[in-house]
């Protein structure tokens, strides 16, 4: 949706310099941007940004005569915020494709979309203002929160409640069954996976990642946590608000992560392992089941250890063939020595 | 579905003591479990048990008066059978819903369920009594044995074989061509996968889990094999019976894997890597191209090692920087020595 | 589709000895192979090829009297392109599903196939001689080159390029919305996903594999590459023609992979990593983020490194134990020899 620099400088509440009334229609990346594009420039790129052709820059500070900047404190932040207003489509009226299979039952708020295919099963409730996009399946009495946007082929099963505000991108699985089974003799027999799962508002879910029920209890995704693609998410792990998790990370069973923690791509944790509050991992590090981490460091590794202690070792290891010839060097003096001078 | 204290203890073979005319209606966590619900305790959780306001807690032993408990000697695996009938929800007829699509050839059992979008290729077959929900494709001559249950929006190529009472998740993807290619100068012709994909009876295969169709030959997943989400099963492997595989495990062209192995999560198998009968492999283990595993025991680590042996790595590791100190000190002091005594 | 040996002769330019007329129904492998099937034998398997009972047999050399023989360079190479003959399906006449959902200005090409509650949005293209196959969803302006093959469920998001030949197979997504948030004190605000994801020719992209649109620029897949299972490609990423990729890789945003490179199963890139042209990366390497790898040579481990070295590391890991004990021992003969003779 077009908007004038005036706009988005009010809305971002900016200082504007320059043409107010000059109209935007999209964003762009400070390389490419032309005269209907918002940009921005973090200040390492200021020289660059005085190059550009972008209609306006936000940037932290700086002069630009004869462009069209608006100064904030955080620029990116600020480019955000306004390229959801820019990017915002002509809302079409809300409609409910003829060939989506939608219980009678299933309550609907006003201003939904549900795109065709959709199956909407009994009991189940999508809340006002939510889009529910082509071929998804929402099941029995599981709840999408308002404002919500679901993309296509998603599954969310039974006795699921999603939030408000949620993303949820295509081919996403939440509330299939956990892996649970119980040995008997030499095979093994279903553990029953009746829970739930809870997830709060503001909750993005990427990509064909999934997200298991609770045997009995609840799987549980707090507030403002964003999933990235081909994360798994297994049975009765809990997850604390504003907490990011790249892509390809494995929660195993009963896990607990505190909030504001940054999970890297490819992580695994085993079962039962604990994150404090403000964990930081990086990508490809393992916990050990029944690990309790403390928070508010960077860790590396498998197992997973403060950043300082894993290249510590890491430069130790490096040195490992130095170390060895220096032990063998040693020797051979000492031998020599012993030869030439034997104790008795 | 409803059933009495009674009813379930001679399910379970069980001792009962309390009100057998008891109705319990679902299951429960011990935690949460309350006077309609079966729970189970084990033996370190028998004084909780003892606080319970459970219908019925299943117990291998202890003294509950005035509660309803049925002796087992297992308590887990007998809550886990009787979980099953009180799950087990009041069967809806069978039906096929208007909006499948279903080859006039296709052979389609009694007591079949099809929901809305189901598309079914010509020659497939569904065996009497399982359910395939909203919007799951089967390919071509592909057969669905008998008493399975396939979740929405699964895909199963055709020329795939599926037994008894199987349960598949929702976007798990069977039979699709396995990665493989010729090498014609720099770029690559696709060569062919023409196999097919067997699956015995009992399989459940997890969400968003893929299992490749054998090349020429046929990828081959034996009765009772158990699959997490989001696992990867390439081109002609073979997983023995009763074998469970966690999330994120990669098991690449032409492995085979023993009966009743256990592969942890993220572990990663080379091509043509064999692993014997009861192989434990801990989560994020790489087993290397071509190697061979004996079973029997628990393996960690990247390239797999017997866990004593990575513990002592791990251990050493750790005792590096004092080591590279402890020989720093005794070069000093042999210099030392050197310089007051010179050899000659 | 049928074919004579001499047809097949004719079409891999090789040297036919036996019965040119003999026609062949499809392919199998060496072992399985009967009267009516092509195979192959590389040259450690030529005794076998002698007792085979295959329809005829492509091989580098050697004399088969009484059989039918294809001598060609590349057996395998040639068996893999006649195995696209044998293959291919005779063609069904094209059609288009009653049941599938078309915006009217969607252009569909001429001899266009589309399966079952496919839908395609507003502005879409589908190019002559494509399989769009039951249930995948094309996006807003999204475009599909010629005798592509879309298999079922697959989800192309809005504004999204493919080009010819490709192979997309069930359950991937292209064009998802990249993992990129601003920090706004203690939560995140999401950074527009706005730009495009563009996908060259003959280009094959597996089940469950995730393709992330750019954010403010493109996600550029080159030509010939390929994608195994359940690969992450994130947002900006460009990767070079004819690379391969392996099941469960994952490659962070903004990375660069030049062509002809080869990444194992479960690698992992961080962020702004590079690779030159011709990278071979071993299965669960570690790439950091922001690393600049030098093409040519295969790496190993985690963080990458070359296998000569990663072997070496490993070997001195493996002597740890021993040279810990030599140092051991080294001091006590030191401390034994001071004992006796003291330095002053």
């Amino acid at each position: 949706m077009k908007h004038t620099v005036q706009e988005i400088a009010d809305m971002v509440a900016g200082e504007l310099h320059g043409d107010g009334s000059h109209v935007l229609e999209t964003v762009a990346s400070l390389r490419t941007a032309g005269p209907r594009d918002l940009t921005y420039a973090e200040e390492k790129f200021v020289e660059d940004a005085k190059r550009s052709r972008a209609g306006c820059v936000l940037v932290a500070e700086g002069d630009f005569p004869g462009q069209n900047v608006i100064r904030v404190r955080h620029p990116k932040l600020a480019f955000a915020r306004a390229a959801h207003l820019l990017l915002m489509e002509a809302s079409e009226p809300p409609s409910i494709h003829s060939t989506a299979v939608i219980a009678g039952d299933a309550r609907i708020g006003q201003g939904v979309s549900i795109g065709p295919g959709v199956v909407i099963e009994p009991g189940a409730t999508v809340g006002k203002g939510s889009a529910v996009e082509a071929g998804t399946y929402i099941g029995r009495n599981s709840t999408i929160g308002e404002n919500c946007k679901i993309h296509p082929r998603v599954v969310i099963y039974a006795n699921v409640s999603i939030g408000n505000r949620a993303i949820v991108h295509s081919g996403a699985v939440v509330g299939a069954d956990g892996f649970g089974f119980v040995r008997d003799g030499a095979s093994y027999v279903k553990f029953p996976q009746a829970g739930r799962v809870v997830i709060e508002d503001d909750v993005e879910i990427g990509a064909n990642t999934c997200i298991d029920r609770g045997s009995l209890e609840t799987t549980l995704i707090r507030r403002g946590v964003k999933l990235d693609n081909l994360v798994q998410v297994a049975h009765n792990v809990e997850i604390g608000e504003d907490t990011v998790i790249a892509s390809q990370a494995g929660i195993s069973g009963s896990c607990t992560i505190g909030a504001h923690s940054m999970i890297g791509g490819q992580v695994g944790m085993g079962e039962q392992a604990h994150l404090a509050r403000g964990t930081m991992i990086g990508g490809q590090g393992g916990v050990l089941a029944g690990k309790r981490v403390k928070g508010g460091e960077l860790l590396f590794g498998t197992p997973v250890r403060p950043l300082k202690e894993f290249l510590a070792q890491q430069a130790h290891l490096s040195r490992l063939p130095r170390l060895a010839e220096e032990l063998r060097k040693l020797r051979a003096e000492w031998n020599e020595f012993r030869r030439a001078k034997p104790l008795k």
